[in-house]
């Protein structure tokens, strides 16, 4: 089971609408840092509308494909993030200082425009 | 295993990235005629890029997919469709008359606003 990663431009688009399981988050950490070195990204809107809650583990997993994308000169921005997903989030300490947030995955892109295109 | 379904404003966008078996064809095809009768979406881009090769079937689903969403009021656009998957819809008849194509998610997204603002 691997998460879709949509190309749009100079941007990825991803939209995780299935129950994160260690397997599939780490698949999709290895499969979208692929991406981002194939096809030179800049850009990245991880929409998380559809995810409930996550677990600690999950919340690791998430922290590290937005510092690791970052290494690799992609910014990343998470959409719809919902109440039980920010408090795990927080309470595991994940640093979310480099990321940028938004409602949705239109504002998701927009964020980046602004970042990227000033 | 359902198809993610993403809304990026007033449109859909669907990209295709797993093997179309019969089951998991007429899952999407509910889920997308849901998706625009609860988003009210005018314009759908469905990415076939990562599809090597469809049987006839499917080729039926993706022709009846096009119709009902037309039907609903909003227009298709097929993008990325490969030699193998282009034969097997001519082949089966599929009629694409009303069935706008671009080469990728980003084109096909450009096409719709062209046909949808003018």
């Amino acid at each position: 089971m691997r998460i879709p990663i949509l190309k749009l431009g100079k941007y990825l688009l991803i939209s995780i609408q299935v129950e994160l399981d260690d397997q599939t988050a780490i698949q999709f950490q290895e499969d979208l840092l692929n991406r981002i070195h194939q096809e030179g990204s800049q850009g990245i809107v991880i929409d998380l509308t559809s995810v409930d809650m996550i677990d600690s583990y999950i919340a690791k997993v998430i922290g590290d494909v937005v510092k690791m994308s970052n290494l690799m000169g992609a910014k990343v921005v998470l959409t719809g993030i919902q109440p039980a997903v920010a408090i795990t989030l927080v309470e595991m300490g994940v640093s979310l200082n480099e990321v940028h947030t938004a409602l949705d995955l239109e504002q998701g892109l927009e964020t980046l425009q602004q970042e990227l295109e000033g």
